[in-house]
């Protein structure tokens, strides 16, 4: 019998501010969970649903750096770029990031990595927008599916 | 007899979303107001109260830029960074901003240029924050004098 931890992705809608708060844990330690969001090379192979390919157009992920990457499934391709307001090694990433389908929707975007010990890693996530409108149609836009999916997918690139 | 036309900057707390959105007209096309915020040298000559004076440390102002600058009064500096998520020419700037005395507080800025034709333009600013206790002490913290003063220095750039 195989016994597998599987760890469940809190996805919480803030009541009194546009944010979204998204809670994870994992069983690895801050250094290696914020490296796989820093590694381009790393971040494509666990970003988003399995049944989407990432495709790395550039990751500068460093204080002042930006990013940019292409999301495909089907056909069909996504694109997604930012900047980084603040990159924190093993501890934060500050973020912006947009949906070049909405060009005109911004979020800023906050992960936080907290050391739980024993090689645990609790990840926040949060993102913030100017309005609950747009927050509670990205919340419906099926995102959960994707985050819950691509951290299924982080934790067997840790395992590895 | 002299006469001077006065532009009022009014800046508003809005009551659902805990963000700052501060609008004033200037007697000057989009072009040049736009370039008075991109351009380094011309920032520093009319960011911020008069008694200040802005060091530009680093200012890429493009997609994907970033910036850091120090305004400095009677022996002390405070420091100023972010990074720019979208610059798109006399139209749109899209930045984060953060004052390094209380570091993890970040905005997400956004700045529109819209043409009001005649050679006149209206800018409206906007700054997101997670929380309405950090966009009230922001409004208290007597960013206002340093907005008004610094749009009046701006017509003063604009005008020569």
């Amino acid at each position: 019998m195989t016994s597998t931890s599987i760890h469940e992705t809190e996805i919480v809608s803030a009541s009194d501010v546009p944010l979204v708060r998204i809670t994870r844990e994992f069983d690895a330690p801050p250094e290696k969970v914020f490296r796989a969001h820093t590694d381009p090379e790393l971040f494509a192979q666990w970003n988003g649903p399995r049944r989407h390919e990432t495709r790395i157009d550039h990751f500068d992920c460093r204080t002042g750096g930006s990013y940019r990457y292409v999301m495909s499934s089907g056909g069909n391709e996504f694109g997604f770029r930012g900047c980084f307001h603040e990159v924190r090694p093993s501890e934060l990433i500050v973020q912006t990031f947009t949906f070049e389908g909405l060009p005109d929707g911004v979020a800023l975007e906050r992960l936080i990595f907290d050391d739980l010990g024993n090689g645990r890693t609790r990840l926040t996530a949060t993102s913030l927008v100017d309005s609950f409108e747009d927050r509670d149609a990205f919340v419906a836009s099926g995102m959960e599916e994707g985050v819950r999916e691509g951290y299924e997918r982080l934790d067997e690139l840790l395992a590895r």
